[in-house]
């Protein structure tokens, strides 16, 4: 509706541009209009005129090949692609009561969440700058809500600060600023810097310490009724006679600094974990069902590929059928690979030493989360927690508060663990059912009163235990990315690989996306150039 | 439904203590729970038991006046409202297409805005700690969405810094963070903070340092790539064989300083600013509205209040029918009075020389809100701006973007101005369409290139002009708070007032009901031991 009303967009100039003048000039023009820091993604790709009859198969139904399957076609490739699973989306994927989870190792969950309850088991949170995902999302009808990242008012934990007693984030961080404000502004006023800032800028830097750090007539941190202003009150501001505020207790440098509150502080300031941040409206499975929507009748589920060939007439695939058993073969003139490589490098894969050696080369993380369904959201009635994270040093790393359905009367899901690390070693270790203990006796240091009581019913997913990839996502040190990156996303003859592992923005969709997009860009030019 | 899962809520328990032991009881015991600090709500009062016959006269449709009216009839007594306006909700209201706005001196506008869209000219937004509003909106079924209060890739503009071309909030604020951590380690590692900080604190400083700041191995802050994963990229990681990120440019500390953008950050730390933050679906003046079907029947629209009197047997009102001209008079035994200072300062009230006092010394607040309807949502397609704000020392003050309805292609109302202050002053003394070109002027160094080919229309609220309240809200100083605040709220013979401007939380809805809270338990005391 109103289209009529549309002046020409930023992106339609763009991609008038990169069609008088390639992908150069758009960047140029991009940088020039203040956009292209935020992302790579310049729009979809304009790739057309496949040679009559060229194929493509793709090995995967995540989002990096729905996508390739989505813009090969469209650029007049036959595509096929095979998924192991008996369902598309890979990693996007949502767990709901019924579904069952399965281990390596035989341990199966079957969910108990409530109707319309559910765990993002790997991808939870978009940034507003992931623009491919954005893009494709909105593309293909996927609502978005806020994903509420940052919550002055929920916890921090380590077991040696405080006590081992939650506090709450706007009271540390209020008091770390405070107190850093303090002493610069003392250092400044003592000369010590004199000679590594101008007088001017010295006297603004104190002033801004002043206001900044909330500091009093004599530039010292102090636990006033401004500072509670801040950090929150003894007893809140009200109404009437006795509404008169009383301002709270600061803490000291030393129990402060025992918080390592500036890690979270840290944290917020993430590019990728900035605000404003979403998620999809009713699990995150809803992105894969938006690509899988276009992509259905391309893609064959339940198949397993045993080996994958190559010569200079085109790719093979053998497979079989996991339902059946029936084994078969797919052929075409060329591949995208998008299985992670914790499965593709043990594989009997047809491509060079130096992909063999790259894929065994790059490490994936473990990761754990663990969803516990509770009977009421009491996080927000009794604590005012509305979505959100606590953190804690323990093993589970964190609890997240729902992002939706705020003040619904109804079980909700709250994110038990997210525990990477050791403590995701730690977690991946047990029993699916000592897993929950876990997270309940780590977890009811936060609401101590609830946390047992109003538990129902919890399910963890383990990335290192599940089959089909053995692994979280991909975690390229500094040092492998040098000596294997470009042996892994190059065009091998007639394959190349694709998703988050083959990108700079590991364990992100839109890094599995954005690789997709570069891979069918350089596959699609070798294809013409043949 | 799943009432029967749900253990006794904190609530419950405190409901409990509250009746067995009274208020001070249970203020102990929601501080031993963790609970007091956030509010002085206790939950709804349990007034009950008022003597048969016995009845209150409300004047003002408000917030306050409504909760007051809805709470009395609970507790027995027989209600009036009285309310000046033809619809209620007081300040509490949302301009849509086709109302008209008309202005002290007569300047009328009629709004332009596309169905579905609205500009919240007074309250906006609500913090999680204002349990009261959070209470009662739940309770009338208001259905609230999450504000965007903090957006890390919004602007920073101040005309006197960077040549007056906008930052982002994320690039200035990691620059502020590392010049500031910088500084302060140089001074500590230079000996300058030993007598105030133990030789543990200070190492431990200098790490908390070099994290938060991410400074590099030398302890300066540069623009490396870790500094480019928070303050954001030149060049944003990709996939494939070009995903390789490079690092933006910082900013040097002067020109940081310029910036002010300290003030934004403290701003973002405010106690009634924190994440997370709530609107009504639709519109604020859903609040008012659910509120209203509470209490419909009992409230009289169209009413100018002429004279307020009171005896040792009751108050009478004398009024006005503003659509009839017809002149009545209403009587009851006690009255809540919740007519805004400058308007019942300069009407006949029979209350004491100090309260009248206190009601010609409260000054309110000037504030201007301009609603901009914008062809397009250009701010999230070209900006990545999902919600938020754009600060500018400018008179217009801030842009607010939409915090609903995020992607949709249709017309948007962009807030183009929350001016305050002499902006707020210099906004008002202009025409509506003075007002909007001023907007447009100054908002458009944000977005040069759409700012005007995307504006449609525009509708402005000055408060200082607006008839039935002369002002936008109380702003006690601490001087006139010491000297009249307990003179304005005192229960005068049969007359109580209530509102914002009666509590410790002016310019809040939070305010206005817990002012009334105490104020009917104040009056209803009174009428019991009467």
């Amino acid at each position: 509706m109103h289209s009529d009303l549309s002046a020409p967009s930023r992106r339609d100039l763009l991609t008038m541009i990169g069609k008088a003048g390639g992908g150069l000039a758009m960047y140029q023009a991009m940088t020039a209009l203040g956009h292209a820091a935020e992302t790579q993604f310049t729009g979809p790709p304009q790739l057309s005129g496949a040679k009559p009859g060229a194929s493509v198969l793709v090995l995967g139904a995540g989002l990096a090949g729905m996508l390739a399957a989505y813009e090969l076609t469209k650029a007049g490739y036959k595509v096929q692609v095979l998924e192991y699973q008996d369902r598309p989306g890979g990693r996007n994927y949502s767990v709901r009561g019924g579904d069952k989870i399965v281990e390596v190792g035989g341990a199966t969950q079957t969910v108990g969440y409530a109707p319309g309850n559910y765990l993002n088991p790997g991808p939870w949170r978009i940034p507003h700058h992931h623009r491919t995902l954005l893009h494709y999302a909105k593309a293909f009808g996927v609502e978005l809500e806020p994903f509420i990242q940052m919550n002055h008012n929920a916890f921090v934990h380590r077991k040696g600060a405080f006590g081992g007693k939650p506090q709450r984030y706007k009271e540390l961080a209020t008091d770390f600023k405070g107190h850093v404000s303090e002493l610069l502004a003392k250092s400044l006023n003592a000369g010590a810097l004199d000679s590594a800032v101008s007088k001017e800028d010295k006297e603004r830097l104190v002033e801004a310490m002043r206001d900044w750090g909330v500091l009093d007539g004599n530039l010292a941190y102090t636990g006033d009724l401004h500072v509670a202003a801040q950090r929150g009150y003894d007893k809140a501001p009200g109404g009437g006679v006795g509404g008169a505020p009383t301002p709270s207790k600061i803490n000291g440098l030393s129990s402060v600094l025992d918080s390592n509150v500036w890690t979270q502080m840290g944290f917020f300031f993430s590019y990728v974990m900035q605000t404003t941040m979403f998620e999809p409206k009713g699990g995150m499975d809803m992105i894969g069902k938006g690509f899988y929507r276009q992509v259905a009748k391309l893609v064959r589920l339940n198949t397993k590929v045993a080996k994958i060939a190559q010569d200079e007439r085109g790719v093979t695939v053998d497979w079989t059928d996991t339902k059946t058993g029936q084994a078969g073969q797919s052929k075409a003139d060329w591949m995208v690979c998008t299985i992670p490589a914790t499965i593709l490098s043990q594989m009997d894969l047809q491509v060079s030493d130096a992909k063999k050696a790259a894929l065994k080369a790059l490490p994936y993380s473990n990761s754990v989360k663990i969803g516990l369904e509770m009977k009421s959201r009491f996080w927000e009635e009794n604590y005012s927690i509305y979505g959100g994270h606590s953190f804690t040093d323990q093993a589970i790393g964190l609890l997240s508060y729902p992002n939706f359905d705020f003040f619904k009367d109804r079980p909700a899901v709250l994110l038990g663990a997210f525990a990477g690390g050791a403590g995701g070693y730690q977690l991946a270790g047990m029993t699916p059912e000592q897993r929950i203990q876990t997270a309940l006796a780590q977890g009811e240091v936060f609401h101590p009163a609830e946390y047992r009581a109003q538990f129902l019913n919890g399910a963890s997913v383990a990335w290192s235990r599940i089959p089909w990839i053995m692994g979280c996502c991909a975690t390229w040190s500094e040092d492998s990315r040098a000596r294997h990156y470009q042996d892994l996303v190059s065009l091998d003859g007639r394959i190349v690989l694709a998703g988050e592992h083959a990108s700079y923005y590991g364990c992100w969709m839109e890094g599995a996306l954005l690789s997709s997009l570069d891979a069918i860009k350089r596959l699609h030019a070798r294809a013409m150039s043949s």
